[in-house]
């Protein structure tokens, strides 16, 4: 449900029966009414015996130029509902770009309440998800948001079974088999938070690296900043998710995403993996960060 | 002149007579041939009396994908021309991207004869300013490269001036008031740069900064990542040079250039400075690296 800035918050279908209570909180781009209503329509089409309940913060639909809302209110919205002890899980609305921004106010301003709960994002969300998972919090995922995964009722579901209680069918399948300690970003995202104080440290995990919307000259200059960071070089390997919406070069940039990976992967000493299931698409999987 | 694969090299007008010869290199993006021929017919209207001679490396219009040739034919070009004693100083021909691909192969094999060249350029050839500044090279300046130097008189004889003998009046202004040492990047560049072996430590050194063809969400992304580095929060302060061709984003994103650049300086601590005749235009001057 929107709710009115200032009112109660309270979930759509009668709060207190769900056994899964989710905040909606927007940290990035302006996010449209429009997909407002696509998740509530999602949830009374698919959700009709109030199992789950969620709410917007009312801050959700806020506008400040390109951002969601100025920094002040993003960082306070997403405070709020972290530290609510009514809520379960917070999810992100939706990407773009602004979270990096608003993660350096957050952080001193969580509590215990913020520790117990599920966060699940990816793109721009990455920079608070590498922000929760460096400070220790136990249930970090990258996967579907709010907006693109009630687009596809499979991709709700793996996203709401993840925030319900972490189901591994809702997993990367690699995950399945390799036991080590994962994590998964946009590459643009962490390509921008390697050496901040946001950059968690990722010695021998697998690391999941997607993208959208960028032409192959950046991808390859991306990797090169990331592979020569002497922290990523102590990740156990890398697996290389869909990069999709490809922006052409002219001339053609000669490689391939997955031959850029390899190159640079090789070039570093960093073990390639083979792929993900993860990208800016309804097949986005879950990945939890850490260890399972 | 443009001289034929294995054929000797030498300079355009006479060579022997020549108080500068230059040696052009590639180590970026294609350059067409059409812009080789620019440039010679503006030494051979603009410098008759054979005063400077210049010469194109064999392999500077050769063609791989997106590159100048492949990255083995750049990097040996490179340290071809940067080895050779008959040359005084390397100009790179254009930018576009890939010297950071060829950094690593090149500057094991530098000699002494490479350190007393000059060398200019700016743009995607700031990797490569990058390493040879952190290398100690005593002539390495940001400035007009060979191609877009021949589109503007004032420009070309800018970057010959500042080849030939490190003219002051070349430089951008605020180095005549401002003692202390400098640098100047792209932004794109530095921010791919930061935290790899080729990065220079920028401790106390004015650092002034110009990008091209971005949309502001992205310069304010690497303005974050920039300014969170440690390192960079050593610079004596922040110079913002022209910010052009801005790509467009829906909605506005509410922010200028400075004004984005203001508001990270501010967040980091790192003085802002106020602006640099520095950018992707003929006004571009020249910015020696380190102590003048």
């Amino acid at each position: 449900m929107v709710r009115e800035p200032g009112a109660a918050y309270e979930g759509t279908h009668t709060p207190g029966t769900a056994v899964l209570k989710i905040g909606i909180v927007n940290a990035s781009s302006r996010f449209a009414e429009t997909r407002g209503e696509a998740i509530k329509a999602w949830f009374e089409a698919n959700v009709p015996d109030s199992s789950i309940s969620f709410v917007f913060h009312p801050a959700v639909f806020q506008k400040h130029g390109h951002f969601g809302g100025d920094d002040a209110t993003r960082a306070n919205a997403f405070v709020e509902f972290a530290n609510d002890p009514r809520l379960d899980a917070i999810w992100f609305a939706r990407g773009g770009y602004g979270s990096c921004r608003i993660a350096e106010a957050i952080l001193p301003r969580l509590t215990d309440e913020a520790r117990k709960k599920r966060y699940l994002g990816y793109s721009d969300a990455g920079s608070l998800l590498a922000m929760l998972y460096k400070a220790g919090f136990p249930h970090v995922a990258h996967g579907p948001m709010a907006s693109d995964a009630v687009r596809s009722d499979a991709t709700a579901w793996r996203a709401l079974d993840w925030l319900k209680k972490g189901a591994s069918s809702s997993w990367e399948p690699t995950l399945h088999e390799d036991p080590r300690p994962a994590v998964a970003f946009n590459l643009s995202i962490l390509d921008a938070l390697v050496g901040t104080y946001l950059e968690p440290d990722l010695t021998g995990h697998v690391l999941m690296l997607e993208d959208v919307s960028e032409p192959l000259y950046r991808i390859d200059r991306m990797m090169f900043h990331l592979t020569a960071q002497p922290s990523i070089r102590r990740v156990a390997g890398i697996r290389l998710g869909r990069v999709s919406e490809i922006i052409e070069n002219d001339p053609d940039f000669g490689l391939t995403p997955e031959e850029i990976v390899r190159y640079w992967c090789q070039r570093s000493g960093i073990p390639y993996l083979g792929g993900a299931d993860i990208g800016h698409d309804r097949e986005n999987k879950v990945v939890p960060f850490g260890h399972r």
